[in-house]
């Protein structure tokens, strides 16, 4: 098995580097060289590891962790984080969920939203897609300018600088599938009565635009993947590997937070009780 | 009387010049050549063109607008927002007050508390008080240093840009009594009783750093005044010149968006009631 940092690494888009999708492999399996069993054992390892580290996290009231995910429909987002925090206090974890804005929301800034869920000190909120969607349904659909969206990326990436400036660790990751597993998963909703409510007509709209949201996609990718704010491809077609993946960068990052429990009340180791 | 733009001209601070307050009067009555009768006089056939202006922003729902408000103790920002605004619609002004950060606020980076509260389309906000604080403050007091506050200058300025590419109009007033001036005004609230609820004895101390807090100040003023989020200097010792020359300013921007109330819905002239 390979160190955390290395796979945390091998996921990781450089920054500056130019993003083509088409070089990652949606159904990748080296991390366990394709042995699910050995990836299913090694996640829940280091799900006991993750969870203490947001004990610390939580006890030192520090840091802060905004984690981003992204995907298509289908790439498994709302089931990454019931399994990959299933095991962690709730106390500490907070999901947001960004769906079409509200009235409210549309008359303000687009970041506007985004911002009022910022993780506070000691939390790790998880943003259920983000303000990225800004910069990409619109683009895929035609609906904003290259330049308008170079220009929303521009506004992300300093967000993003003054989120980290000021305490935050940002985690970004696109859960990458392949439009055969997405059909595959579609087709399995129509198929399953218990997972028709998840089915949604403008889905199979949205398949049409499957290659412009790509584009958009890179296009985001390459200018916002910074040092202090990464974006890590992870791939998805298999649920265990994304499950690994996802939770071994969480392990990792944290880890290299350095955290320590904060010191006692001076005098506490006198205190007696009656 | 002088154009309404050529007022705004004189106390704007260009962009990229370097702020030196000396130079600026305190006691500038240049507006009416020191005719107060005249300026009162003035203020109010303003107030009646701003009330006008406020209720096509409201109606066109297109524009938001952002006063932030900033000056020393006793310089006058309480009673600005009082007299500027207190013929005005009170549906579209939102007054947002930023005092000491609760807790809550102080988890997060400095920008959430008062991204929250940003004008909504066809809304005024006005800052009493803003994120200047978070560089002027722990700047003058000695527990910033000049490379922390241009980080937080730089973050500030990425923000205004993001707040005025999105649609918000941005105006920043510096409200600019002489230390003469404020010690006239502490002075009285002593003398008066029913002044006393404003006497704070942390006034008194902070005008230790008077000095400290005209640099940060001019620091701060010279990083970010920009075309889309300009500063102007208020002459504050006369609270006429200073109600007048906001007013004034106020009038000449809303005036540039070339507001119009939205086409009414079609077949309106044919409608009879019963």
């Amino acid at each position: 098995m390979s160190k955390l940092s290395d796979i945390s690494d091998r996921y990781r888009i450089a920054p500056g580097s130019r993003v083509r999708l088409t070089r990652w492999d949606p159904g990748d399996k080296w991390v366990t060289d394709g042995d699910k069993a050995q990836g299913v054992h090694r996640r829940e390892q280091l799900a006991e590891r993750l969870d203490e580290l947001q004990d610390l996290l939580y006890a030192q009231k520090k840091h802060r962790i905004l984690l981003i995910l992204q995907g298509m429909d289908t790439s498994g987002k709302d089931s990454t984080i019931r399994r990959v925090f299933h095991t962690i206090d709730p106390l500490g974890v907070r999901v947001a969920n960004f769906r079409a804005p509200s009235t409210e929301e549309q008359a303000r800034d687009y970041l506007w939203r985004v911002h009022r869920k910022v993780p506070a000190n000691g939390e790790i909120v998880i943003f259920n897609r983000s303000h990225y969607e800004d910069v990409l349904v619109p683009r895929a659909r035609g609906h904003q300018s290259r330049r308008e969206q170079q220009r929303r990326l521009g506004h992300i990436a300093d967000f993003e600088r003054m989120l980290s400036d000021e305490g935050t660790t940002i985690i970004k990751c696109y859960l990458h599938i392949s439009i055969e597993e997405q059909r595959q998963r579609l087709q399995d909703r129509l198929d399953d009565p218990t997972k028709h409510w998840k089915f949604d007509y403008s889905d199979i709209r949205e398949r049409e635009y499957w290659d412009a949201y790509i584009k958009a996609y890179q296009d985001a990718m390459t200018v916002t993947s910074l040092p202090h704010a990464p974006w890590y491809v992870i791939p998805a077609n298999h649920k265990w590997v994304r499950d690994l993946i996802v939770t071994t960068i969480l392990v990792d990052t944290l880890t290299r937070l350095r955290m320590h429990y904060p010191p006692a009340p001076e005098g506490l180791d006198q205190v007696k009780l009656d």
